[in-house]
């Protein structure tokens, strides 16, 4: 076989999970990341320090590689398009990446091909909202780097206009949501196609980051299958190859909206480590070495929990309650990260958590919110 | 939470899966062993090289953990005491370490106990072989430091008696094998037990390494449920706590022999990281931190197959035939161990096959061992 080194342009948890995934695989690895002590680090066979958004950084770092693939969407286009115009294979594309990594040109794409999503307007800058203030009350969102609930905000009036970002953003209908859901596609170089099955993501009201996720969607049949049908499309309309999770509001009238995708492992896919025959990590392995797409069945039904850095720490983690939970339930999967540092809301880990009824995931979804925290020292 | 920091004397591919399995959990981990490149080295939390042998070297080694384990029975076992003595949690414990690590000792324990085992005599040395011609032909078995097939033998006639071990060993009467099976048991400090189903091993006929193995054993249930209780029976005879592979002979004339035991991962249970609930690793920290036993339920049939570097192939490891393979079946999980020099018959990782069938499995058996080769380059 031709002997892989793959790369990865970040070294976050989605890189460090992912590398978890490959430990026993015929392959090495190296990270690229600003900080000497990112999650992924460890675990690759190689580690380098650097910037992502850097050109020749990012150039330099490809040289020895076969393949390169991103687990954050921040990274230096120009530096992968040089990459792959050497021959190298760049999974996701770096122009799918760039379409990606602008929420502006996401959203005319959707428009442009005829794929549902909010209503919406593109803005330069601040000034430009005056022109909008009918459409009050809306989301805004920035149209590069937002991650996490960061660079979006939500307008209610137009006494909120000094808080708008000053920046290129969109202004967005707000959606009269019933589900959010998330549907993760693979898709490889021969455009075969393989999804997993719709999940179900459950935000915390307050500090708008994920609260829980639950696998499969608790929703009708026939809108999971929409949903499904739907993700795909945007998979096969952008040509896509790698791993997408694409994002989906289901409104009170029934309609399917996209919101966003990733291009790249995702939040809504730590689940399938556990409950699906391949997980989303050796799934885009796969179409990274060329090989079959995996089996996405599921095995249980699971949610997956966010562990994240509990208000008024800040310093080295203190995980408390693990023992607690697992003396009282079985089906409780820890992944903590390895980050040296917990703040507040911080992503820290995850749980995943089976069980053989939505009422038993309930109860242990309960249990471990009111139990497990990361506290500092 | 008590915070853990685990000890792990042994730096091997079974120390490795058990670090690779608790990544993501909220514990500390330190590993020794005399090579700086052990497999298990880089995914610890700390790496300290040195001799599992020395007294000193061990008793230094466990002062800053909580608790210890082994992966290798070839251990001080003095140095466990003392540190058993300051309070440390050892596990399995010192005294069931001594008893399994001598073959004769553990082979008078079954005798002892009423333990159906094989007929056997003990030997000081060759001498003492002359006394007993009438028993061939036997095997002949050195009291310690036998591993992976060193250390026994088959003796058939007297002419043999120069290659007899000239050592305190046993001699022991050759079973009418019909099939051999493991089961492996779990047993916490409150004597709370659970057993993975039975798994049936096939050895190579030349080179006396495991070939194969299946999970479930195809064995009729009667015999399966046998095992189990004799498994079982064992552990607690032994007042054993951790993780205790017991190695069976079923006979032609349906009896079912212990043959050995090992008080720590197996490679009997590689499987179970991807065919049940719990892996053994998972199951052994569990044990170790004081965590209720988790399940042991099977979720695939399985088949585990080693890979032993190729013959005439000495040198930096070279795999070829993953990726045919990877492209012929699904459900094929490498391990390698990430050692760096290849030798012939070394075990250099596993593959866990999972299917649908037994026959699924031994095409895929069948396929993956004439196509995947762990060469030199």
């Amino acid at each position: 076989m031709r002997q892989y080194n793959i790369g990865i342009l970040g070294g976050g948890q989605l890189g460090r999970l992912m590398l978890a995934q490959a430990l026993g695989w015929p392959i090495t690895s190296k990270v690229l990341d600003p900080e000497t002590e990112a999650p992924a680090a460890r675990l690759a066979t190689q580690f380098v320090q650097g910037s992502l958004t850097d050109y020749q950084t990012v150039l330099d770092f490809g040289q020895d590689c076969q393949c390169l693939t991103i687990e954050i969407e921040n990274v230096n286009v120009a530096a992968l398009q040089a990459l792959e115009a050497q021959g190298k294979t760049v999974i996701p594309s770096p122009r799918t990446i760039a379409l990606i990594q602008d929420k502006c040109l996401q959203k005319q794409f959707y428009h442009q091909s005829g794929i549902p999503t909010a209503d919406f307007v593109l803005l330069s800058d601040k000034t430009d909202l005056q022109k909008h203030l009918h459409r009050l009350p809306a989301v805004q969102k920035l149209a590069r780097e937002g991650y996490d609930g960061r660079g979006v905000q939500i307008l209610r009036t137009a006494d909120e206009l000094d808080k708008a970002f000053d920046a290129p953003s969109i202004l967005e209908a707000l959606a009269d949501i019933r589900a959010e859901v998330a549907v993760l596609v693979a898709r490889n170089t021969r455009g075969e196609v393989v999804s997993y099955p719709a999940t179900e993501v459950v935000y915390h009201p307050e500090h708008n980051l994920v609260d829980y996720l639950l696998a499969p969607a608790r929703i009708p049949e026939a809108v999971a299958a929409r949903a499904d049908a739907l993700a795909r499309r945007v998979a096969e309309t952008m040509d896509f190859v790698g791993l997408l999770a694409v994002e989906l509001f289901w409104t009170t009238d029934d309609q399917l909206w996209v919101n966003e995708v990733a291009p790249r492992p995702h939040n809504s896919g730590h689940h399938t480590i556990e409950a699906n025959a391949t997980s989303q990590y050796a799934q885009l392995l796969r179409v990274l070495l060329d090989l079959p797409l995996g089996s996405t069945d599921t095995l249980s039904i699971a949610a997956m929990v966010n562990l994240l850095g509990a208000e008024g720490h800040t310093g080295t983690p203190h995980i408390v309650g693990w023992e607690q939970a697992m003396q009282q339930y079985e089906g409780i999967h820890c992944h903590l990260y390895g980050k040296k540092i917990t703040k507040p809301f911080r992503k820290m880990g995850h749980l995943t958590l089976l069980a053989s009824s939505y009422e038993a995931l309930y109860q242990r979804i309960a249990y471990v919110q009111s139990t497990i925290k990361v506290l500092s020292r």
